[in-house]
């Protein structure tokens, strides 16, 4: 399917984004990945690692229109995936967000529409924009209520998408990950994902802090991330629509948090309430109703849980200081 | 209840904000109009003749975060009503738009809570938000779909609103504005509403066009939206919400230009279809039920079609030299 095809990846040297190359040049995929490279987000070189001669690397941020302009001509698939994807960050420099996850995005697709009108185009969205849910599992339906600066920027910018779509034909669609776990993922912090943290702290035989054990959320393998985005560019029929993406089920933070010392045979954790500033931003439990990509792609998670952690844990045990 | 207190309105020269400006007058508020007077928007001087002597005005545009640093100490109440309107404008230059509706928004809310964090704040949003409906009449549940630039923004805009009443406990709510119409709204051309492009053909002796003359809307008119506003700045319960603003009931496009042309005793009117770039961002029917603003706010629109548009029509035929 990708085979010789042109692909362009924004935030490709980030988690999913570089995942997502190595995947497509084992598929034979002509792969132009952009990236930032911003300390604080998740880009990495260390991620192309191996792949690196496969590839094309280049180095821009997605507030500079006029690379877009030469970047864009010639690809077939523009996966979008560079963001800002701090909800904390979100709230303490709210406009570099809206730069990068709003008005960028705009200035994507109007770049698209001019250089490259039949370009397909996936964009990362996120389960953030639903905010605190109003019943579980989540599906499209929902409202839209997003309780942070994050979450009301990423709305737009999937919406930008949508409309693009229905007003120029600009073949695009989004897809609302919830937590992306695995390799590659930024563990510095947790900007990315808490998950992230935890994984650094147990491998440097430290505990790790779980907020509120008993909140519920889903997760989602990088691997079945990766081939969601394959199937929705693939697929004419997911144009214009926003799909949830699920995971192995849900499962308490408590309940991850046991789940993760156990496959890592060891390691400790502390639970402790919420701190006050990422409580007022905190959705509560979470966890998605995928059945709207599951019958319209034929997607489904293959990587359970346990599995899934395992091949994490791994690639941290192996490359733990390349993410420090 | 608005006696002695000092009120900012954004968009103040505009059609709602200058109405409510002479509302508050008579009210004896401590008004503060702002505007851009950019030609293309709603803002006119002659909105605020006989009432110049008893407010303040400052010319300065919502970009301009510097002049609202100041603008907004010391202020009881901010109606929030500056915006682009136009929804082909918006597909035309969507950046300028997002500068005004999305990021302007943000930068307000920050000044807000930076210099005037207990400041009543009420945004005028819109119901182009909601996109085409599913169901008619359109309740605040239906999902949010907007289909043009404008109506992400204006969603974007809203939502900024909603969260920062939500994480800061600023206090905002929000109206989604329908079709209002009354004196002083903009009517050299379709930018701010399609009536008012209607009266000044109309009043010119020249026939006025009705684009699909079957489609159905409501209309407020403009005295009973300003007594929105107030209500909403007056009630604590309004805080985090936004509620749609109804009008006297739906009607076809036909029908109301029908309706104008008795009212006005004469006029003649040509039907034809959407222009083909209109048509892309057409939301088809609309009218909204605005039972929540109703029970929590006991508003309800008070002045019927045919008594607005004889007021309308008289104003323009006394003033019709102002606004063209």
């Amino acid at each position: 399917m990708f085979a010789g095809k042109k692909v362009l990846i924004t935030g490709g040297l980030g988690f999913i984004g570089s995942n997502m190359a190595r995947r497509l040049v084992e598929m034979g995929a002509d792969v132009l990945v952009v990236d930032s490279l911003i300390p604080e987000y998740g880009g990495n070189l260390f991620n192309v690692e191996g792949i690196r001669g496969a590839i094309q690397v280049n180095i821009s941020d997605v507030r500079d229109a006029h690379s877009f302009r030469y970047l864009v001509q010639g690809r077939d698939y523009l996966f979008n995936l560079a963001g800002q994807t701090s909800h904390m960050d979100s709230m303490l420099d709210p406009f570099t967000d809206l730069e990068i996850n709003c008005r960028s995005q705009l200035s994507i697709l109007e770049v698209c529409r001019e250089y490259n009108p039949s370009i397909r185009i996936v964009f990362a969205s996120t389960r953030q924009i639903y905010g605190k849910p109003d019943y579980l599992p989540v599906d499209e339906k929902h409202l839209l209520r997003p309780v942070d600066v994050n979450g009301v920027n990423k709305m737009a910018g999937e919406w930008f998408h949508i409309l693009y779509n229905n007003v120029y034909g600009l073949p695009a669609c989004a897809l609302r990950l919830g937590n992306t776990y695995g390799p590659r993922m930024r563990i510095k912090d947790a900007r990315q994902t808490f998950l992230g943290v935890w994984i650094r702290l147990l491998l440097e035989g430290r505990p790790f802090e779980v907020w509120e054990g008993s909140q519920l959320r889903d997760f989602t393998f990088v691997d079945d991330a990766v081939e969601a985005f394959l199937l929705a560019a693939s697929c004419g029929g997911a144009s214009g629509r926003a799909f949830n993406l699920g995971g192995d089920g849900p499962i308490s933070l408590k309940e991850l948090a046991e789940a993760l010392v156990e496959v890592a045979g060891g390691g400790e954790y502390i639970e402790r309430p919420f701190p006050a500033d990422r409580k007022r931003i905190d959705i509560g439990d979470y966890y998605a109703n995928d059945d709207c990509i599951r019958q319209a792609l034929g997607w489904r998670p293959r990587v359970g849980l346990r599995e899934g952690l395992s091949r994490t844990l791994e690639y941290y045990r192996e490359n733990l200081a390349r993410y420090l």
